[in-house]
């Protein structure tokens, strides 16, 4: 498992701030469970108006949270006054989203100046066990000097 | 641009009362705009609390209602009583997706017996421009005799 | 279909002679069919020598042809003096690549400063037949004041 | 990690058997370094005609080894008769693959009857140290009595 070191000794409180200004994380009631240098959690727990027609979680909706978890394992590296964004993810939906609870797992496989990737999984947990659900990856860009704010402009 | 034929007759109802079945698509306001063999629509009015920490519709949105359009575009070359279910899904955020009115297209490569491949667009509009902001792809399984119901075992 | 602008009016000939530098494109047998602003064709024989045990194309050989369909289409839009990498690529193989010949097709789909998304296809051609075999995505980081030669530091 | 049972006990003659008929990886100069259930090694020495521009080896030669060794990962699984093919991949490339040797690790991630979906890494070594230089993905299908040999239908 590679060590990363954070940019931002700031890391936690940055990343906690930027989660909480994600309007749709709360609305779908995810939570940030922890983030360490390279890595973040979120979890959520089932709701029906987060189903497909199946019943199971939406696999937008576990997308979401590991776009989420991959991005902020991703921001945790990056250095003061900087923003991330996902340049592109993929997901692998690998059996139904069914738990009483999912988390999403994110961490960084290689931080680059510019670019960071990612990976992640998803787990559906139910009476303490867990269950894979779901493996994604990502490509972030590192915005240097742009603020983690309502305005910028994507290069 | 290929030619699909239906594999029900009453496709559209199908796909319709499936889509009205994905309690998520309801709780974030999304509506099926068309359904033709092959291609599926979905559109969504931009709220506030579907937005990430930069004020744009979270990229975990725009993958959800491109998966949704690119799934039911698939459905709607499937036989009677079958379902279907997202295997995987890629997306390219390009540009934000801050327009009024989002609209995801999806579009069905190639329909197989037991796999389907689609592609997808979503485009922000804004006073009637349209402006691509993500592209993604997708492979869905063809589940045969399974109802589009709340029960399944994934093969 | 967007229209671009070269970024670069040499760009038929610097795109043809990076590709001639490309050792395994020769390698292979393949040929740089056509390049346009935006856009790019490689064509491929069928040799023995890069199949797969079913008898058919290799598909790291069709992903290789179609990531350098979709990188060169992507270069023929860059700066004088600058490179482009492949960021990441997803291929989707839809039917075998069993065509006397393969063509790939590559396309950009966004051209940004520093980065630039493109999508692709394969085709399996016999007997002046098309028959889609592949659908692909991709993207590029665009490097500025690089020569596209053999020493770069990655950003 | 997930321990996985073989699907046929003579999994590694039948894993080795099929990558000696993939004439492409002889053509590369790929070797399978090694095969246990639901993982899998190949090896590729450094060589002149398998770089692209810049001197590296050409990311469609990195797509080409981590696909063929999850698909060896995952065929290690399969049961007696049956035959593989890779329904899509997606592969990050996150440095330049310029090592001495290339060396692709496969694994499954998850098993199942009709689709396998596996991970794979690729890392460069110089003078015995490993770096790591992409990440990949892949959707397998799994063709039961089918041969592994030159003629199948694409279900």
């Amino acid at each position: 498992m590679t060590q990363f070191e954070p940019g931002n000794p700031e890391f936690e409180a940055v990343v906690r701030s930027s989660f909480d200004r994600q309007a749709f994380m709360t609305h779908i009631g995810a939570a940030l469970l922890s983030v360490t240098p390279g890595a973040c959690e979120v979890g959520l727990d089932h709701r029906g108006e987060l189903t497909q027609q199946h019943g199971f979680i939406h696999g937008g909706v576990v997308g979401a949270i590991v776009d989420t978890a991959m991005g902020y394992a991703g921001y945790s590296l990056a250095p003061p006054g900087s923003s991330v964004l996902t340049v592109e993810y993929k997901i692998n939906l690998v059996s139904p989203a069914d738990g009483g609870r999912l988390v999403a797992r994110g961490a960084v496989v290689r931080a680059g100046r510019s670019l960071t990737v990612c990976r992640g999984e998803v787990f559906a947990i139910n009476h303490g066990v867990e269950k894979l659900c779901a493996v994604a990856s990502q490509t972030l860009m590192i915005l240097a000097d742009r603020t983690d704010g309502p305005a910028y402009n994507r290069p």
